[in-house]
């Protein structure tokens, strides 16, 4: 069995912001030498998603103020967890979003359908965090 | 290590339905040979999920209304991503119910629990969709 | 390949609590000997969850809290699930927290971000439910 790790940095300047990471998650195959198995994609940080969707600004628009209306931010008093912090909207929207994608490794490639792209999911930018890739198989 | 690979197909009539695809993911598990490690389902479109939960009608019809109260197709004109397109609700349903699940196989079974029942989720029906079924293991 | 697996037992007496099991599943994992590969942690029962996020007394009541507004328990009787049963809530809630999480093992630990643990949730306690914990790797 192969096992490959690599961790995927990311600095959002906004709150709230879709990054595309799948040509990143295909080199990390391409680096693994895999052709078969399993390959997982996780936020390291609790205020942050990897989920798979589509590649469409009016849609990422749509989540955004969705999650805004599910979880709102303000005001940061209505949360218990905003004693010196201010982003316990952010940990509500992750759950939603999700913290991790697995996907399917079909001879060398991420085994996706038509539409099917990885994206990171920041909640809370402003700060650096990272995307966890491991993948194993054959 | 032993991997299998299975697309089942769907084309569910109405916009939203739910079909229990337990008994062909455990006919995937037999045709694979696996006795220990993980199946990975998944929806290979972005308007359709994999979950686990109860195969029981009036859940399905709470499922249902819940997800059009959280995330209502109309007016389709609230969504940026409807241009040309009427499905962005079906984009947010699928993100709460999520895209795959990963289930242990354990003996040649899949390892549930005893009210666990794998489904297909379809938030944009009328035309053909597929999920895909990945196994590895020994 | 290794395979492990071990069921985790709970007997929540509130309707609602979360338990930090990272210990646990950490030592699982030293049972285990797998040093590279993955581990699934899932809720075995429909009414209860697996997912990551932070171990802060304030989020978890805003968790509890956001939930109940998402899908509430009362009345009772607007879900038809709720037909001698009670909990049609509680299956809404485990769907926006999710089943399961699938973790990295790198070097036999658990490869997590800084503030990453593992909770089960309960949505419908008040009885003994598990947690399975399924790693394979080498």
């Amino acid at each position: 069995m192969k096992t490959y790790r690599k961790e995927l940095w990311f600095d959002i300047p906004s709150r709230i912001g879709f990054v595309n990471i799948t040509s990143r998650v295909e080199e990390c195959l391409r680096e693994s030498g895999v052709r078969e198995g399993l390959a997982l994609a996780n936020a390291m940080h609790i205020t942050a998603s990897v989920f798979i969707n589509d590649d469409e600004r009016g849609l990422h628009r749509d989540l955004e103020v969705w999650l805004e209306k599910l979880a709102p931010h303000d005001p940061v008093s209505q949360y218990r967890h905003n004693d010196g912090e201010e982003n316990a909207d952010a940990h509500l929207k992750r759950s939603v979003m999700g913290r991790e994608v697995v996907v399917a490794i079909t001879g060398g490639r991420l085994d996706f359908g038509p539409w099917e792209q990885i994206f990171y999911g920041e909640f809370d930018g402003g700060r650096k965090k990272r995307v966890l890739v491991k993948i194993i198989g054959e």
